[in-house]
């Protein structure tokens, strides 16, 4: 594992980017509890896992047991938006897949303590926008609050209405749905990605 | 608006289609309450709308408010679950815009007296895995009950675990879920299109 220090570091100084070194070793012995009384391997998406856009994805901290699911993903990135190391299991994985990881530090935090650090979200979307990046997965811990704020800023961007923001927020924070990141996504001002020239998505572009 | 006997008849018995003839109206009109202040578009997808999987969406009912939004996905096919015809205003939609409409006459039901119509669901799964119908979006009335059970049996054909397939429903059906709906997704034999030539998805497949 390396430290890339020349990659994108202008325009991603809060990201810690790591350069996944190809592997030789592969971890299809870690999807051996995948298989049903038939022998044939089942899959089991991350808590949360849904599909956002055409090469984006979000989900909850994925463990061993989701990796087959997520090497059918093909994914070339990953945004992660805790501060706490990958684990060891989780790196090798992306290793033997190749996968760029793109970390972004932001503290869990509970009401009414709750700072949503915008420059940091604005610098994970840039990475989320840019196409070279796609197919890609977002994913904090449970997926509910750091991932749904990064989400809902990417629907501002998208032109969504609030409403319908909100809506999908509240469809996957459930019951821990909280005013202050729905506060931080309504007063998110989208208009500096207006004219991003690696603008998604793909939805509005087909 | 003609019935069109030939496509894919066979196949799709219990399906009725109408293709779409190109009309010269637009009806960019529809989408006029959807400015801002500053006169800029922003749009409203229908209740509970997703992406499934590469070109393939889920929603409740699409209302005239989300006309603007659904023109961005570039539908080519709608596969719609009810027994009621579909409004005027929405026909006039899938004229103008070219977009191939399935019906599938799925009773809505109340528990305990629901009785889910297991070879309606598998016609409906054949067109929806059917890439030539691509990009397609699946509704019923409210995008929970019937919406569910077809998309979570293309989970199952996709080969995600019972708990995922059923976190997925939940997260859309909320406190409307029913075990009924459940038990017929747990039951369903998805053995039979396992060679199919157009399975999907895409997902597992990149």
């Amino acid at each position: 594992m390396k430290v890339d220090q020349e990659h994108n570091q202008q325009e991603h100084e809060s990201c810690r980017t790591i350069e996944i070194v190809q592997s030789k070793s592969n971890l299809s012995t870690l999807s051996i509890d995948n298989l049903d009384s038939n022998g044939d391997e089942y899959y089991t998406p991350p808590l949360n896992f849904s599909m956002i856009d055409n090469g984006i994805f979000r989900s909850g901290f994925p463990d061993t047991v989701n990796f087959s699911f997520i090497k059918t993903l093909g994914l070339r990135s990953i945004v992660y938006l805790c501060p706490e190391p990958y684990p060891v299991h989780n790196v090798e994985f992306l290793k033997a897949n190749r996968i760029h990881l793109f970390q972004f530090g932001i503290e869990g935090t509970k009401e009414p303590f709750v700072n949503i650090p915008e420059m940091t979200i604005r610098e994970a979307l840039k990475v989320v926008l840019d196409v070279n990046n796609h197919p890609l997965l977002i994913h904090c811990k449970r997926g509910k609050h750091r991932t749904g704020c990064v989400v809902g800023c990417l629907r501002k961007i998208q032109r969504w209405c609030l409403t319908s923001i909100f809506d999908e927020y509240q469809r996957f924070a459930a019951a821990k749905a909280r005013i202050s990141d729905q506060r931080f996504m309504e007063l998110f001002d989208a208009s500096g990605f207006k004219d991003a020239p690696t603008s998604p998505c793909s939805c509005s572009k087909r």
